[in-house]
């Protein structure tokens, strides 16, 4: 018994360190977790059967109804399977040996690669766990695609492989085809510039360069660049270095360099330490729900952060602290899914445009396919194009959308040894095709409403444990718990059950689903999800 | 003849453009191009013969000398072939269709990677180049090595190319085995910590944010974090965010990211119209050559600017702008190759510890075994190991060294959602084994012994063209022309007859060449830049 409770002990701990390390307010519970091991060997869950001629089937449907099938990863499991506690014994072991090279406090546990399919992450343990993560909503069509296998086997793309370019000197004979079928293929409406760079940090980075650029440009009115310029930046002075900032919201996340840091504001231990540049922040909507209960109040709190953005205007550049641009996410996502209404973007939009600044929509979590379009912002009916769309994440590579006035002028400036990566753009040109030919973005719409309702369901059944506030467009899903440590204990207990989520926010719970994520597979969710509602413990 | 001088006076144009938009001072001189033109359909240079039983000598040689074998990568070239103008016509088209998509200014030619081999990069044009430049310093073993293209056929690497993981979180097993084998097997002396990162800049970022965070330790001693330094972080104020500091050199270069930038002076290009922080800036040495020469000097150079070193620490601390950490290049690279000597570098370590701050050693571009040692800072016998080491470019992921003092006390401070590329460090595990099996840093010795003999010989006998200031450790050389336009006219006419080097600095080229840069290819590269520096007609 002693062993037993030593074990115990050591595994709460572990498991405290781990959802501490992410940033949870985990307290940890010695009763649930207790319960939960006596029970694993009672019970086995989950044993949806393999439906054996959806594979056949799959096959007859025209391709207008192909993501209405039952199969859409040949292969993938019919449900979560769990054998031991998550992590288990061989991923704490791994996670160990790890922390002997790199601090791994954030490490949930070590991934079977190999034996994951689809949906399905298999652990170093041998558990399969239903993915709705989707590595921080990064990995477009789940585990092991066979399309992306045959994009990696084709020779003639094994040279992109092996070969990187520095991109932005000597890039591949046909890389404006490849981007043209990619990146282009999908990009926001009126789009028709794009720029690749390695990850979503880089992006903003370079977005926000090109905002600086183009503002100084309008300030310069055709004048020629001093010596004055030239000589003063290279020691970080005035006038060639600017005073210039980025407007961003209060709740938001952006990255994790210096320059996106600053524009950060979700979670203090992104922030706590790091030196920040003074620029602009503004209130983002916080709204009361159900949305159709607080159209008034909520109406009220548009007002209320479109002032505060006209002000921030106002304080920064009368202080000659000109504002050249406005980031923001369509919707909050680090910060706990936070979601504004069109209208907020609408009137954003007008704002940032009257006041000379550019717009720079952060889509690094929302774009993809994710909201059922390519980009959250499409949702918005906003009267002009963004000025700026970045991405990275689900789009396999990083880079940028950006209107033409945002051309920069000189080679250099938007620049790095890499930009980016052509293989990467090799497998997003084939993920766009699978979209397509899979319908998967319906997909992605019919799967949301099922969550969606499932979810709304959930919430007024489970008032004790859920708020009355579950939002999402398309899979773009995300709910909260009542309290932190009940959001703490529901995403232990669904990792235990075997679904991998999301934590997010103060008491959230995301779900960041793949692509090829079906109603079937909502289905199993909403069962974990409605069990681990029962068995929830904290007070 | 109209046309004709039409089409002169268009390429003209173009190639200034493309000088230009990479920082050179070109000024077009139509009369070396056109008379290259001319000479280009008369002679047909580089027609080295490819020794025919040099393969089958290889397999006979004893493993430790097969680096002086005639033939590392089977079936390269025998010299370089040039067919038209470069960039040529085919590439000038590309690049205009690039050029609707993004600005193109900085490409030099489309390149045709699936007929590249070893050390020559063929152009949409079908040149054969010798590539001395090797796509910025980040490509080890030249193009298509056949054990590269063993990495990606095989299958069970494949699932590391398509499922691309959030590495912090969700390792693949196996993971602390491929760090192993992989980075800290060329680990610097003194290093067992390691963290990667996507790319060069995002190394630099995260080093100077895990100096930030044990520098605030220090400071902290041991008091736990207020409520009001985590709040006041999130909207960038103090106490929580710091106003620490990273001290960086004169002409130094460490990437594009506003952090970087920040620390970043080589050139105004990069620079200007971009916000940057007050951080301080000390002189790197200039030496006077040739160093046997001008000792005295050079050592009162050092003295100058270590005294500017202590001079920054005293004012920023007094200023409360507490300096972390000092970020130095062991050679500037994009500054134009300027080197320090081993001395320097023991001192700044030394003073660096004594003010408390960590020494970060950027080998970005000096990493990776092209100084003949995997880490070119191993060259300067510095008293102990260094804070941290950041690298990238031929290390092909990104990511840092550091002591085990610098690791951070909580998740997610280091952090991003790939946090590198597990599919990078599986093709270096593989360029780490055929470094040592075929005796590469070696190869890099003796090739470098030959590059700066014929340098130097060529300097001798140029002084009209070349400075007298040749200057390399094992491969990474460079040096310098007269004045930047006959630098510009050197690098095209190298360029035009097969040759691909970097230009850097005001009026130096450097050489960057791959880890299989043999005798062999040193020799042709002397020949063609001797034919050019006989050309050349710039007053």
């Amino acid at each position: 018994m002693k062993n037993r409770n030593g074990h115990i002990k050591r595994q709460e701990r572990h498991i405290a360190m781990h959802i501490r390390s992410v940033g949870l307010q985990f307290h940890p519970k010695p009763n649930y977790i207790h319960q939960f091991e006596m029970a694993l060997s009672k019970f086995n869950l989950f044993h949806y059967q393999l439906n054996a001629v959806s594979c056949f089937l799959n096959r007859q449907l025209p391709k207008s109804a192909r993501c209405l099938s039952t199969v859409l990863v040949p292969g993938e499991a019919s449900g979560p399977s769990v054998k031991t506690t998550v992590p288990g014994p061989k991923s704490r072991q791994m996670i160990a040996d790890l922390d002997k090279i790199q601090f791994a406090g954030s490490v949930f546990y070590f991934t079977d690669y190999k034996n994951s399919l689809g949906n399905y992450v298999v652990d170093a343990d041998g558990n399969s766990i239903l993915d709705v993560f989707s590595q921080i909503s990064s990995l477009p069509l789940g585990y092991n695609h066979p399309d992306m296998h045959k994009v990696v086997q084709d020779p003639d793309n094994q040279i992109a492989f092996i070969n990187r370019p520095a991109l932005g000197i000597f890039p591949a004979q046909g890389w404006p085809e490849k981007l043209t079928n990619s990146l282009l293929s999908v990009a926001p409406k009126g789009h028709t510039q794009v720029n690749t760079m390695a990850c979503g940090s880089c992006s903003n980075e370079n977005a926000f360069k090109a905002a600086f650029m183009w503002y100084r440009n309008k300030q310069r009115g055709g004048a020629s660049i001093s010596d004055e310029e030239n000589s003063s930046c290279l020691v970080n002075r005035a006038p060639g270095s600017t005073p210039f900032t980025i407007m961003s919201f209060k709740g938001s996340f952006h990255g994790q360099t210096l320059g996106c840091l600053t524009t950060t504001h979700s979670r203090s231990i992104f922030k706590l330490d790091f030196p920040a540049l003074d620029w602009p922040i503004a209130s983002f909507p916080r709204y009361k729900y159900p949305l159709e209960d607080h159209v008034k109040e909520n109406e009220a709190e548009d007002r209320r952060c479109l002032a505060e953005v006209e002000e921030q205007f106002e304080i920064y550049n009368k202080a000659g602290k000109f504002v050249a641009g406005v980031v923001v996410e369509p919707i909050q996502a680090e910060g706990g899914d936070v979601h504004a209404s069109p209208e907020f973007f609408q009137q954003l939009q007008r704002i940032t445009k009257k006041n000379g600044a550019a717009l720079i929509l952060d889509e690094v979590q929302t774009g993809g396919g994710a909201t059922g379009k390519y980009w959250c912002h499409e949702h918005f009916n906003l009267p002009d194009p963004a000025d700026f769309v970045t991405f990275s994440k689900k789009m396999l590579t990083g880079g940028f959308y950006s209107l033409p006035e945002f051309r920069p002028q000189q080679g250099l400036k938007i620049f790095n040894t890499w930009m980016g990566d052509p293989s990467k753009v090799l497998l997003l040109e084939k993920v766009v095709q699978v979209v397509k030919r899979d319908n998967l973005l319906k997909l992605v719409e019919l799967s949301g409403k099922k969550l969606m309702d499932g979810l709304k369901d959930l919430s007024n059944r489970f008032p004790q444990h859920m708020k009355n506030n579950v939002r999402g467009i398309g899979t773009f899903c995300a709910f909260d718990l009542t309290s932190p440590q009940k959001r703490d204990e529901a995403f232990f207990r669904l990792q235990q059950h075997g679904v991998q989520s999301g934590p997010c926010g103060e008491q959230t719970i995301r779900l960041r689903p793949f692509l090829v994520f079906q109603p079937k597979h909502a289905d199993i969710f909403l069962d974990v999800l409605e069990k681990v509602l029962k068995e929830i413990q904290t007070p």
